[in-house]
Parts: structure tokens; C-alpha cells; sequence
């Protein structure tokens, strides 16, 4: 897909400042844009990210103009355009039939029913089960072993000695989403995709979604139990074990060797450093900087109990002020 | 499918007080119910329901008798009864075989190993991936996108623009079951459908429950992300927006424009209010009834801190009486 | 699959103590483990298991050595060494078409596009719905209804009159990893089946995971509702019923006639008794062994009531201790 910066401020009703002419190919993130990429700052807080960007254009509201070093398109709702813009970049996946021509499946064992499509390369050594489906140019190593009733979404790339089991949804769109000022969605189409690293598990009907413009990676050693949420954009590191139920939010990166338990819930845009162990049902919440063990459970009670606790709990701040105030006059 | 009650009372073991002869078609809601319908009340609870009721029968108990305007079947266990009279009520789908002849799919691009059943009708300008099941007469608009593995269940219905991620189930039975004195559970055979508006985003193995009677409802606009559940008789107002890992539980009905969180607990039978928003991993117990930010989840601390808070958390209750007391008896 | 104990040493790595030509079958525990089985014992904790067992080899370290009544192979790291052998006792499937000869299907009505392994037993009267896969050696009951999308892995059992629902995943690996000196995760594979009684219902892309070498038992009159996880291990008692997005760890057993909620979270190796209630989103991590009702959750509040109660929560024992201190100064 090609398009001139004129032809984008069209599509997201923008007005150029700078040469419409300049050729478009992707996008990207404003660090990282080259001149044939286009990009988006949506805030003051990306001032510096702005003023070095090196991309062809960037989508900028009237206030950020100032800083923009290079062709402008100015939008009154930055992060909507984006959304919109995102879907002319977006390869169209049409249903496949059988195995194309064109997938080098290198005497892989593939069961029947199964939807391979354009470019596909697979390993050697690898089986894949029945009434699988792998999209355009996804990549697969070797040894690899794709349990029945797996879908693979274009693009995305799968390394050795991984093990899929079934019902697992790899590559699908990220939930991004930008508001229009009537409150209404406009999805964000997600151009990144999902790469998996070497000896990695992944347990059913597991869910990894592609990134937005870089990836969604999960790198070698990685065991993900089954039912685990993973959104866009996420990392997680070298050997980290996640058990079941567990969803972890967009942009968030889990250092390695880390252990989480089942039905933990991780916010979005958050760094867990290295070895950390999470036990069952906590939310995190904020960075992890510290290796260790970590906890946020209401513990279990009889329910007549827990209504006692929960009436002091839901005002505990009350509380404590007021004893510390009785407490304070009594001494006075 | 038509059944008299006088059949009808055999089935579930019930006495006729009226008219055995009357011909029922289907089961409603007391309030909703005509008189080629059967309905049914559980408890005096629902004394105005009943006493209000346009239904061809009702099954009552003894205690209930007295207020049922129209014929009565009368049972010891209503609820049970309910319970089985439903499986008569279901339509019984027979596996199908490729795309039925009496399917309208005009021109849908439909990947291989689909599925289409008897009556099925698809817009224009959808296309549908492969190895999707759907079934019997369900309804699809234009331009919706089916990725691979999805299931459709029989009779939903479905809008137009509508984006359905990989291993997505829509229609699944509800969760429902009446108990019998020896506390075996019998299966309620759900009758709704679900619905699903315009504008629609529904994540990967996301699963839509049908409803009882009426129908689980999905209104314009909204977005649902991964591995969410939707449990029978919900509904969900348009353009809300539910994160990954979110289960909401029976008939509970959630505003427009709501935002809510990561694996966040709706319980069942609730009404949450316009534009709410609530924070990942929160459990929603009551009804909202004022917009705004709500929370509740533990926070995360180094695991000996937690157990030490937790030591005193399950006896807060004893704690603050405990300290009033003592501050009393200083003061005295 | 048999080896020879000396063939099994030289796979691991190991030093046989006693006789090397001991031909071994299969693995069991320590306790059940028969003269042509292997087994392995991890620590101290087990010693009366060890010094009990009539297997015809044991997996131990140096130090447990002196109590193994039978043939040894002594490794530094028992459980890595356990993991590693696992997989030479595990069928390989590879990926059938269609229905196999031998599968005896009873007239069974068969979607299209399912696959049937090899020695499938199917009973009079059942329905499989379109896509589903059943791998080799399952047996499956009379009146079953296999909803679309299903995957039944190899050798699992499943009663009569069960339903389930589409995209369910019955007999996946559980999630068993051993971890060697350089924090690497090696796989279990697990030996085990999925167990299944009759009058069991289960829930859209809910997953059940095989046992380690013993089955996972899912009693008759079971209710499971959608996205739940069951890992391997796991005993559910009779007509106990589990609401959705519910997770229960590794060998944890229920009881008979349990209700438990929605995104409740069971830590693993835990007893629950018979009739237990547990409300929506509680976590239960140690044993219960009384009947009633339990409940453990953070009650919903304003965000920024929340926000003044958790600064509080996080210190809630040095508060008490604060408090006590002050009043008995005050005192003295």
C-alpha cells in the first residue's frame, strides 16, 4: 500500500502543512518512523519524540505544529484519525481454500481440514492437527506441534519446538479503540503482528492479539497455561510461566524468569522486572522494580464474616481518622 | 411446535385447573405472555405478575393457585417443572453439510469447511473465514468479517459492520438449572436467541450466552475484547466498552457508553447506569445507579506484608469495636 | 511403549541401583506404581510413599537412596528428570482423516469436517455437530451432544447424556514444567485422561486438562458453565456446579453438590467438602471442611473512596499495632 500525504489528509479530512507529494508506505511510531512512514503524536508529554522525529508526516492537532520538524497533517482528534488511518494500511485477508501453492510446508504432517495460506512457511519435523488455520505469510519453525481447531492470523511468525494446543487464537486485533466526540467506537486496525520466540507452550483457547505498529513477542521458554489474555503490544520475557485465566493489559513488559499465577489481572503500560513471583488472583497495578513475591487477595471468610469486614472496610480511611482524633483528645 | 396443556401437564407431571384443551405454541415471560403461550411464577413474589397475566396456563404451585387468572398447572416445584417443559420448546438442529440450498448468502466470500444451515441469511459485501459454523436461522448483515472457527448458534441474529474474532461463540445454552429434592440439576433449554446490533466488535473466544425466554441483547456499537463471557438475558447498551477476561453474569443490563475493565465480576440480575466506568478486576455486586469511576480490588504488596494485613483484615470487624470500646472505657 | 530401567538411565541421565533389565510399561505414583511401572519420588516428605512402593524403579536423589526398598536411578533433580522421561511414555498422535475404520460410531449423527481417531467408541444416539475433532482411543456415551468446533483429545471418556458445548477443549496437556539450574521450563507430558460421568453439562470454550498419570474426574451431574479452566488433576464431585470464567489449579478436589461462582479462583492441592457455596470472584486458597457459605472480595466504591481506604489497607497492621500501643500509653 502507497499513498501521498495528500491523499491521506483526504481520508482523515487533515490539512497538510508541507509537501503533500511525499510518499507513504506504513506506519510507525514516531521514534522509530522513517520518510516513507507516517506517525501521530497525540500529546504535549511526546514534545521530544516530536521535535526528532524523522517520519514523512505526522498527524499533529493545531497545538502541536509548533514542534513538528517535518510535513504536518492537522486533525482536531489526533487519535481518531489514527484509528481511521490505520485500516488503509491493513493487508485484506481473504479466505483461503486447501494449502496455496505458494506455502512451502517442507513434508509437514497436516491433518485434514486445514486452511494454509499464501507464503506460508513451515519447518521440518512439524505437525499441525486437523481443521487448523494459519493466514498469508506466517512463518513456523520446526518441531513445532499445532493441536486441532488453531487459528493463526496473517503475518505473524511461530519459532521452534513450540506447542499450540487447541482452541488457541494467535495474531487476532488488538482492543484499541479510539471515541468520537458522539461517543461512538472507531477501531484502530493493529499492523503489527505476534512473533514467538523458540520452545515456547501455550495452553487452550489462550488469545495472544498482534501489536499495534511493532509487535506482540513472546520470547523463548515462555509456558502459557490455558485461557490467558495476552493484548497488543505486550512483552513477555526469556522463561516467564503464567498460569490460566491470567490477561495482561496492552504495552505492559514481564521480565524473565517471572511466575505468575492463574487469574491475575496486569493493567496496561506497566515494567515487571525480572524474576518476579505473583501469586493467584492479585491485580498489578504499578511497576515491579523488585524480584520477589508478591500478593492482593481478600482472603476467604464465612459470608456473614465477610459482610462485618466489608461495612468497616468500604470506610477504613473514616476510621482510622476518627480513632486517631478520640485518641488525640483523650491525651489532651 | 404445539403442544395442549392437558399434554403439556402429563409432561411435567402437573394437574389442569381450567381448560386442558387450549393449544400452546411457546413459553414468555408472565407479563409478556399471549394466550397460545405458557408462562410460569415461582413465588409469591411475582403475586402482580401473575394476577396480570394474559397466558393460555401458568405453572403455579398450591400457595399460588388462588391468584392465577387464566389456567393453571400445578406442580409442587415450579421451577423444576419449568425447567423440563422447555426441552419441548427447542428446535432440534441436525448437523448440516456445507452451505444449505435454502441459505441466501449473496455472494459472501465464505472460506472452506463452513458451515451454513437452513434459512441463513448473510448481507452484502461479508465475508466469512474458514471452518465457521453457523447455523439454522441465523440472520447476518453487511460487511460483518467471521474469522476462522467462529460458531453461530441457531436463530441469532446479527447486524451489520459487525468484526467476530477467531473461536467466538455465539448463542451457547445459558447457564440455567432448576435442582430436584435429591439436588440433581435439569438443564433449562434456553429459547431466546441473541442479537446483536450494528457496529459491533466481539474479541477471540469471547463467548455470547443465549437468553431464557427473551433475547441476550448487544446494542450498536459496543466492543467486547477477549475471553469475555455474556451470560443469558444480558444486555448491553450501546457503544460500552467491556476489556478482556469481563464476566457478566444472567439478566444483568449495563448503560450506554460504560466502560469496563479487565476481568472485572458482574453479578447476575443487575442494572448499571450510562456512563460508568469501572476499574480492571473490580467486582460489581449491586446496582450503580450515579455515573461516574468505581473500583475495588485488593492492592498488591510483597507477599509477608499481605499476610500480614490479611491477619487483621478478616477480623476488622472485631478490631474497630474492640478499639471503640477501649477508647470508651479511657474516657470513662 | 517399554524400556528396560538401564534404556530409561541412559534417556536421563541416571545411575541404576539393582537390576537393569527391568522392563517398565508405564509410570505411576509411588503409591499405585506396580512391578513393571516406574515412579519418582521428590523428597523427604514422601519417604513412607518410597518406602512403601512396589514399582519396579524409582526416580530418586542421593539422599533419598537409602530408603528405596526397589530399583533406584539416582539423578541430582528427581522432577526434572520425571518431565524428561514423561514423554517417552506418551502416545504420539498424528493427525487422522475423516472418520477411521476402526472408530465404531453407532449410527452416531456426524457433522462434516469432524474428525474421528482410531478406536473411538461412540454411543447409540449421539449427536456431533460440524468441525469437531475427537482423537484416537476416546469413548463417548449414548445421547451425547457434541456441539461445533469441540476437541476431545486422545483417550478420554465421556459418559451419557453429556453435553458440550462449541469450542470446548477436553484433554489438554496440563501445566506441569520442571525447571533445571538454568531457570529453563521442561514440559510434563501428561499420561493421564479426562474422565467424564453422565448428565454432565459444560460451557462454551470452557478446558479441561488430562491428569498427570492419574485421570481428571468430572462426576455425573456436573455443571460447568463457559470459559472455565480445570487443571489436570482435578476431582469434581457429583452435581456440584461451577459458574463461568471460574479457574481450579492442579489436584484440587471438590465435593459433591458444591455451588461455586463466577471467576472464583481455587489454588491447587486443596480439599473442598460437599456443599460448599462460594460467592462470585472469592478465592479459596486453603481447605474448606465445612458446608456453608464463603465469600472474600473487595467491595466496589467510588475510585476515589478506594483510593483513601487502600493507602490505609496496605498498612492495616501497623495500624492496629499503632492504635494498641497509643491506647495503652494512654493507659499507663
Amino acid at each position: 500500500m502507497m499513498y501521498t500525504l495528500g491523499e491521506i489528509a483526504k481520508l482523515i479530512n487533515a490539512t497538510v502543512i508541507g509537501d503533500s507529494s511525499i510518499k507513504i508506505n506504513s506506519i510507525a511510531s514516531a521514534v522509530s518512523a522513517t520518510n516513507t512512514q507516517l506517525t501521530y503524536v497525540v500529546s504535549q508529554k511526546y514534545q521530544s519524540d516530536l521535535i526528532n522525529t524523522r517520519a514523512g508526516g505526522v498527524i499533529v492537532n493545531r497545538d502541536l505544529l509548533k514542534d513538528c520538524p517535518t510535513n504536518a497533517l492537522v486533525v482536531d482528534d489526533v487519535y481518531l484519525a489514527f484509528a481511521k488511518i490505520t485500516h488503509y494500511f491493513k493487508q485484506q485477508v481473504l479466505p483461503s481454500n486447501g494449502i496455496h501453492s505458494s506455502a512451502q510446508t517442507n513434508q509437514a504432517s497436516i491433518g485434514q481440514n486445514c486452511t494454509i495460506g499464501k507464503n506460508v512457511v513451515i519447518g521440518h519435523n512439524t505437525t499441525i492437527a486437523s481443521n487448523v488455520v494459519i493466514e498469508d505469510n506466517v512463518t513456523l519453525g520446526d518441531h513445532a506441534y499445532l493441536h486441532p481447531n488453531v487459528t493463526i492470523l496473517q503475518g505473524c511468525s511461530i519459532g521452534d519446538n513450540v506447542v499450540i494446543s487447541p482452541g488457541v487464537v494467535i495474531g487476532s486485533e488488538g482492543f484499541g479503540n479510539a471515541r468520537d466526540d458522539q461517543a461512538h467506537w472507531h477501531t484502530i486496525a493493529h499492523l503489527g503482528n505476534v512473533v514467538i520466540g523458540n520452545n515456547v507452550t501455550i495452553g487452550a483457547n489462550t488469545t495472544i492479539d498482534r501489536g499495534t505498529l511493532e509487535d506482540t513477542q513472546i520470547h523463548d521458554g515462555v509456558r502459557l497455561d490455558n485461557l490467558i489474555h495476552i493484548a497488543h503490544n505486550v512483552i513477555i520475557g526469556q522463561d516467564t510461566a503464567i498460569a490460566a485465566n491470567t490477561g495482561i493489559a496492552g504495552s505492559t513488559t514481564l521480565g524473565k524468569r517471572c511466575m505468575i499465577g492463574g487469574m491475575v489481572g496486569i493493567v496496561g503500560h506497566l515494567n515487571i522486572c525480572d524474576d518476579v513471583v505473583v501469586n493467584a488472583k492479585s491485580t498489578i497495578d504499578k511497576d515491579i522494580k523488585t524480584p520477589g513475591i508478591y500478593t492482593g487477595i481478600m482472603p476467604l471468610m464465612p459470608h456473614k464474616q465477610w459482610q462485618n469486614v466489608g461495612l468497616w472496610l468500604v470506610k477504613l480511611d473514616k476510621i482510622v481518622k476518627h480513632l486517631n482524633i478520640k485518641l488525640k483528645n483523650l491525651k489532651d
